[in-house]
């Protein structure tokens, strides 16, 4: 092989393997924000969900998530591993390591399943959440992202690519479909003990805003892996150029976001609610991943900051429809994820149009709402979702794991 | 184009990227140790301001800092995109996406303002400080970086490069001037009420140590991109031979100044002082920002013990100054960023004299100084700096935030 | 030269950076892991003895480590610093920088050591610990890296690479290592006051839970850095690919092993714990840290699962022996780490035979836990291991660091 086409190789696998590894590390950064945002007598058993969640997810992917999302006929290539040939089995010859790919890909099922565990939180049985991360991650993520990214065509009907289909990183693939299997999730699960009590919404705050905090600084910085490693190359001028925007833009709108959402947190409730910052820098990231590389930094600044202020609407209006979501996941990643989506024409309309967004959009929820609701529906018939109102009372962290997450502060009371 | 030129490319582009993404996280550090070194009734409010200027600094350097700092005329690139044909009107073709350089230097202009919440921590008004953040990282930042590494000269009168000034990493041009901003705030706003009583200074312990040593292990790390991209090119044997002995350096000065305050802790107070510890660690850090390629890893180490024990005796004596900074920021960043700024020439005696340091000391810290007592001035006359003496009993997270840090762990007393 | 050899040299050497910057931050995940799993009383403590080992080890390495392992007759080079002609006295031109792969190198002592300090925390004095820090780091782990790595032949007897021996990332070299000296000096230093009562073990439970999660998540993901760089290439087609397939197996092996943990100690104790689950992952990260190259994916998820099984098999094993380690990392890093060795010719019988295997783990546990207990001994006789009981019952932060942890959750009990 020539050796510049040696270097080009390997450094689109190393630029795979580094973004893979930010987006893996966005695991910890859902970990943590969820475990700041709930009571200190649910910590425990919300971070057992996050780190089981996220292995499950990754032995899940490989065992046929990966397959059905991109392989076609192939479930069995984790018995032989992936040559440097290629294990999609398509005729050309790779241009970065296919391991690399699957690696950048699994940490993104577990992006998906990590959204559904904060809106569960602080009621739902442990082992029910897993058996549900079983069925997400390795069957309902990948048939919609064979759709998408995968090229399939929708039960042989239509086609999403052809019809004006376009999500970059995933506003809709991963954040939406995640939201619309915890919005499912939510429903059948009801809403915590407390939370509305004579048609009022009452504030349940977390335990831990600096855990949050961190929470929220780790996902800005491995959203860095998730949006400029979805560009895909970066060893050409072209694909580094594109490469830098992304990052450069995935920035500003976390930035607009934070700032949008401060401000109207301000207005509305005299206060700097840190907790609405954050979800507003959230928002922000949501709503550029369905397209990161076309808007000017001022666009990106602004489309963020859309997000920040429709986040903060969207909490607000779920708290009055009752839907109990803790750390308001379903806000951050689904109302702003279809934002996202419907962004993409404004500054790309050569890859999307708004119809075409739409279909995608309505395909992904339909598909992920339904199957989701259908699991939890099985889940519950067979070993309920829901825990006694007792162990919800006491907190599920003695119930489920049989471990306090600070005994040293909160025994005693 | 030829293919070894765009592989010279990408590779430089990723590499500013990756450690422009490392400084980012840099902004998680200051977070995360500024938070563990309040009390917890001010938690909430800290980590507000950090996520907040972090924002507004992106923001602020997208609308007219960049502009300032580097772009000459041009104050209107945000409404277009950088492309790469370079977007600093250079006629040469760029060698790296020009957005990635944008990503990087937004970063460090956060990192200069993160120092100034540290040191005004536990009794500013949130909202003043934000003021505040819009006027220095969009205006007195960027015009003290455009006398820099801008190569401007100061008002038409000299020219700092051509008086034998050298700044590698920014010792000088962001840690002393955040401190200097800080400085300014400090002497204005007073210290916290108990912290001088009776000539004597008083310990106010921070509220969570583990949360502080993260966020002194965040920084390092964060540093490696700091000072490592400040090589501004890695693709060729000797830029990668730089950056990889700033790395090393880097590292070794961090060591240094952790072991030299522990040990002089030991001396002076006869126990393992933690917090002493980790500001050393973060001295040794800023003490080899100003030339971290040119001295041997010994010279390296030593520079960062020197650093680490300069900042125990400032901040003993900031004490008896009844300078009341919180987390030690001033010593840090400006007392040992002035040291960083006078080693230079000691190990690159071409590209620095110690006439030229001071001269670029003096001009840095005489510009940031005085703009930043002029615009605290006007904040505080306008809208005030200083919480009531009620809310700072109380801590400023209830009257700012609305929002405890730990509601389940200091509630009820 | 040419300019391809420049951009495969760069990329090297970047690649060697990034990885040992990951490296590095696993030092923050032993921190928060050992942080989290010891009472608030002894936080600051443990704090402190993390910070402090890893600037003394890079210290340590640099004086005399790093030239005993692999350089020779060669003392001093830390005097001149490392040229771009290569340290270590090798005629043929380095492939990358040589301070990159000291830096990298630098980072693993730190490792072993960091395995120490859970092991022996809550009883131990903290300087006693720097002064063992001193010997392992600049003596005891470089002459067995020597022998290892670096090629050397144990005290001119027989050569382990040539008997058959590898150990790809270092199960053995580093942690079994780190786990040895561990256990020398558990046994000498006793258990902690309450934790083994007529004949019972009582829990003890750690102080911080999601601290001790986020630690084993920076864990993972420093993983990958301290796996995928001892490819210690990859600007090849062939290297790349060997560093994506590691990156791969490396994260399904602590997948692997969170899951088995958690459901065997489900089984076994009908919780989802926690801390085992934590310990599974850890667990399955040591056991492929020997050969992560050579299995296929599936293989890995196996190999991490039999490292969580045995892990938790372990932890109650010692805790039947009376061997207190509070943080499971004997269990982890030794017992996991020998599996991890074992393993390595299933998948990888060119490079390695069981005969070898075992050779290896004699010659690197017998060597480290001699000199260890050897040095455990002398220290314990000059100036005692142990606090006393007075302090320990009151929590070593008081009298080691005069600083509590969380002096606003705690104060008052």
């Amino acid at each position: 092989m020539e050796i510049t086409f040696e270097l080009g190789y390997a450094l689109d696998t190393f630029y795979f393997l580094i973004c893979g590894a930010l987006v893996m590390w966005m695991a910890a950064g859902f970990t943590m924000l969820e475990a700041g945002l709930v009571r200190a007598k649910n910590t425990t058993e919300i971070l057992t969900k996050n780190v089981a969640l996220y292995s499950i997810a990754c032995i899940m992917y490989m065992v046929c998530g990966y397959s059905i999302m991109y392989g076609g006929d192939d479930f069995t290539w984790f018995l032989s591993g992936i040559t440097g040939d290629g294990a999609t089995g398509e005729a050309e010859p790779a241009t970065y390591a296919p391991s690399a790919d699957f690696f950048f890909q699994v940490v993104f099922v577990a992006t998906a399943m990590s959204i559904v565990s904060g809106a569960v939180a602080e009621r739902m049985k442990l082992w029910a959440f897993l058996a549900f991360t079983v069925v997400l991650t390795g069957f309902i993520y990948p048939m919609e992202g064979s759709w998408t990214w995968g090229g399939a065509s929708v039960f042989g009907m239509y086609t999403l690519g052809e019809n004006g289909f376009s999500d970059f990183a995933g506003s809709g693939i991963v954040h939406m479909a995640g939201a619309a299997a915890a919005l499912a999730g939510v429903i059948l699960l009801g809403a915590r003990k407390g939370k509305y009590v004579d048609g009022k919404a009452n504030a349940i705050p977390g335990a831990n805003l600096p855990l949050a905090t961190l929470g929220t600084f780790i996902l800005w910085m491995g959203w860095f892996g998730f949006n400029g490693g979805s560009v895909l190359a970066t060893a050409t001028v072209e694909s580094a150029n594109s490469v830098a925007v992304v990052f450069m833009n995935t920035n500003a709108a976390a930035a607009g976001g934070l700032v949008a959402a401060l401000l109207l947190a301000r207005i509305l409730f005299k206060k700097a609610d840190l907790t609405m910052a954050l979800n507003g820098a959230l928002a922000g990231l949501v709503a550029i991943t369905a397209e990161p590389s076309t808007p000017t930094p001022l666009q990106a600044t602004l489309f963020g900051a859309m997000g920040g202020i429709l986040v903060v609407f969207s909490i607000l209006a779920l708290d009055k429809l009752k839907i109990d979501d803790p750390v308001g996941a379903i806000s951050v990643h689904g109302v702003v994820g279809l934002l996202g989506l419907l962004l993409v024409p404004v500054t790309n309309s050569d890859a999307a149009t708004f119809s075409g967004q739409l279909l995608g959009a309505v395909t992904i929820f339909v598909w992920v709402f339904v199957t989701s609701l259908i699991t939890w529906a099985i889940i519950k018939a067979v070993i309920g979702i829901r825990v006694s109102e007792e162990e919800e009372f006491e907190g599920v962290d003695i119930s489920e794991c049989g471990l306090e997450a600070y005994p040293d502060f909160t025994s005693g009371r």
